[in-house]
C-alpha cells in the first residue's frame, strides 16, 4: 500500500512530498485514510530532532482523523468504514500490567505514531486497532483532530487530579493545549483562571470560558489569588517560579504539569508539607479515556479553535505555528 | 494553676527546672495532668531556635499522654478523668473552611503546643478540647506518646496517598518517624522496603516488619528496585537524589515527604509526566484521623519502640537522642 505524505529529510528541513510503502498489514493493524491532521508542537520538536530520537525521512502528524480502510484478521473494536482518530500513540503491547490495567499509554513497549514510524501529514496511516479510537456520532471531524493528542493530554489530568465542579482551577499557558483545558474546565463546572502573559489573547480567553485572566509575569497579580486554587495545570515547558504557583494553591491543592520543562523543577518541601499539596505530571491518556473525552466533547459541543490549511500548504501552516500566530490550533485537510 | 516543668532559657541551653502559671482556664480549654511525653526532633529544633520562632523560656514536649483534670465551661468531647493525648497542635479556630472540613491541622490560625506556649516536659499542659484526643480503651499509655506527633505524621500520608494493602511501598530514613511508618505499613498489608544507610539498624528494621532493607546511598541497590514502588515516604530532612527515588516508583507511584528539607527539591518534570507520578507532602494529621490511628494501633498492638527516661533526666534523654542512639523513640515519664 503506497502512501503519499510530506516528510522532513533532515533536521530543521522544510517538508517535501514523500512516498513510501507500508508493507504487509499486520494481523492487529488497521489502515486509516486520513481526512484531517492537527499540528502539535511535538511535531516541530520531532522535525528539529530536539529529543534526539527522530529518524529521517520523517512524516510528522499525530492528531489524525480518518476512516478505516483495511483491517488485519485479528483486529477488534473497529471495522472498515468506521471513522476513527489516532493520536500520539499507535501501538501498545496489550499484555503488560499497564495495558491489562487499561493504562495503555503507560505501556513500556508502546510505539509513538511518529517515532520510527510515519504519521499523519499524509493520505494514510497505520496503527494497532487499540489506538484507533472510534469517533462518536455527530462529532465535527474537521475540528476533532487536536483532541486526539493536545485534548487528551489536558483532559487526563482533570481525571487524575479528581477535579470537582466546585473547584477553582488555573491553567498556565493558553496555547494549543491550554485553550482546550479552559473549555474542558468550563464545562466541568469550575471557576477557571487563565494564566497568560500575552495581552492580545485576553478577549479570546475570556470568550472561551475563563472567569479571569492573570498575568503570570506579575507578582502582584499572582499574590491576589494566594491560597485560592484547588488545581493548576501547567501547559508550558519553561521554568516558572514554582513556589508562586504552589502559594496560589489552596490547602490540599494539586499542581500538575504536562509541559516537559527540561530544567528540574525547584520545589520547596515546606510548601508541599504545610498545605498537603502535590506536584504531578502526565503524558497523554488511555484509549478508554480518549473515547470518554470524545463523548464529553460531543455532549457539550467542545472543540478546539482551529485554523484550517490544505495539506499541500503544510510548510505555511508550520511557519504560522512557529511564529506564534496560531489561534489556537492548526488542522491540515486532505482535499 | 502552677506548673512545674523543664525549660530552655536560651538557644542551645540545657533544660532547667522552671515553674509558671497557666492563668485562668479558657471556656474551651482543658488542663491535662501529664503522665508521659515523647521527645521529637522538633523539640530539639525549637530548643535551638532553628526555625526562628522560639520564645524563651521554652518548655518543649508535644507527644503528651495524660489525664484531663479541669475543663472550661464550653468544652465538648472530653471530661475530667478522661485519658487523652495532645500532640503538635493545641488549638485551631474551629470555624474556617479547613476546620469545618475536618482538617483542623491545616487551619491558618492553629496554635502549636510549643510555639508561644509551654509544652509537655512538665507536670501539666493546657490545650483546646479539639486537640485533646481521647485514648481508646486498652491502649498502653507508656508507649502511646510518640503516636501523637511522629505517629500521625507518618499515618496521614498513608491515607492521603490512598495506599492499598496490595501496594509495594518504601520508607526513607528509619528513625523515630520511619520506624512507626514501617509498622503501620506492615499492618496495612503492604510489601515494605526500608531505605537506610545505617547497617547497625538492619536486624531491628527487619524485625519491625520490613521485607527488605535497601542502602539508600548505593546506586546499585536503588537500581534493583526500578519501577517497583507504588508509594515512597521520606522521613529525612536532607537533600536526596530525588530522581533515583522517582525512578524507583512504579507508574502512577507517589513520592511523599514529611521531612522538611530546606533546599528546594530538584524534581525532573519528565519523570512525573512519563509515569503519571506525583510528589507531595503533609504535616501532622487531623484530630479525627489521630483518633482513627489510635484505634488502629490498639487493634493491632502497634506501638513505637520506646526507651523510657524519668522526666528529671530530660537532659540525658536529649543527649541520647542528639547522639543518634535512640532506638527508636524516647519517652519521658513523670514519677
Amino acid at each position: 500500500m503506497k502512501v503519499n505524505g510530506y516528510a522532513a529529510t533532515e533536521q530543521n528541513a522544510k517538508l517535501t512530498p514523500y512516498s513510501y510503502d507500508l508493507g504487509e498489514l499486520g494481523s492487529e493493524d488497521v489502515d486509516i485514510k486520513i481526512s484531517y491532521c492537527g499540528i502539535c508542537h511535538s511535531d516541530l520538536s520531532m522535525i528539529n530532532n530536539e529529543w534526539g530520537m527522530t529518524q529521517y525521512p520523517l512524516v510528522p502528524g499525530h492528531e489524525i482523523i480518518g476512516e478505516v480502510i483495511a483491517t488485519g484478521n485479528a483486529v477488534k473494536n473497529v471495522k472498515v468504514g468506521d471513522k476513527v482518530g489516532l493520536g500520539w500513540m499507535s501501538a501498545s503491547c496489550m499484555s503488560c500490567e499497564q495495558c491489562m490495567d487499561g493504562e495503555h499509554h503507560l505501556c513500556g513497549q508502546s510505539e509513538a505514531t511518529i517515532v520510527g514510524r510515519n504519521g499523519g501529514f499524509a493520505d494514510m496511516v497505520r496503527g494497532h486497532w487499540s489506538w484507533a479510537i472510534p469517533l462518536p456520532d455527530g462529532i465535527d471531524m474537521s475540528k476533532a483532530g487536536p483532541l486526539l493528542c493536545g485534548g487528551i493530554t489536558v483532559f487526563n489530568p482533570i481525571i487524575l487530579a479528581g477535579v470537582k465542579p466546585t473547584d477553582t482551577v488555573g491553567v498556565i499557558g493558553i496555547g494549543g493545549l491550554g485553550h482546550m483545558a479552559l473549555k474542558f474546565l468550563k464545562y466541568w463546572g469550575c471557576e477557571v483562571i487563565a494564566f497568560s502573559s500575552n495581552p492580545s489573547k485576553k478577549d479570546a480567553i475570556l470568550n472561551m470560558g475563563a472567569t479571569q485572566v492573570i498575568d503570570s509575569t506579575s507578582p502582584e497579580e499572582l499574590e491576589s489569588i494566594t491560597g485560592k486554587l484547588n488545581f493548576i495545570l501547567n501547559t508550558t515547558n519553561v521554568s516558572l517560579d514554582w513556589n508562586s504557583f504552589l502559594t496560589a494553591l489552596a490547602p490540599k491543592g494539586k499542581f500538575h504539569t504536562v509541559g516537559a520543562v527540561l530544567e528540574p523543577m525547584a520545589i520547596p518541601a515546606f510548601s508541599l508539607i504545610m498545605g498537603e499539596k502535590t506536584v504531578g505530571g502526565s503524558p497523554i491518556g488511555s484509549p478508554a479515556l480518549t473515547k470518554t473525552m470524545l463523548d464529553f466533547c460531543v455532549r457539550h459541543n467542545i472543540y478546539p479553535e482551529v485554523e484550517e490549511f490544505p495539506m499541500s500548504q503544510v510548510n505555511e501552516a508550520i511557519e504560522h505555528l512557529e511564529n506564534g500566530k496560531a489561534r489556537f490550533r492548526i488542522v491540515l485537510k486532505n482535499e
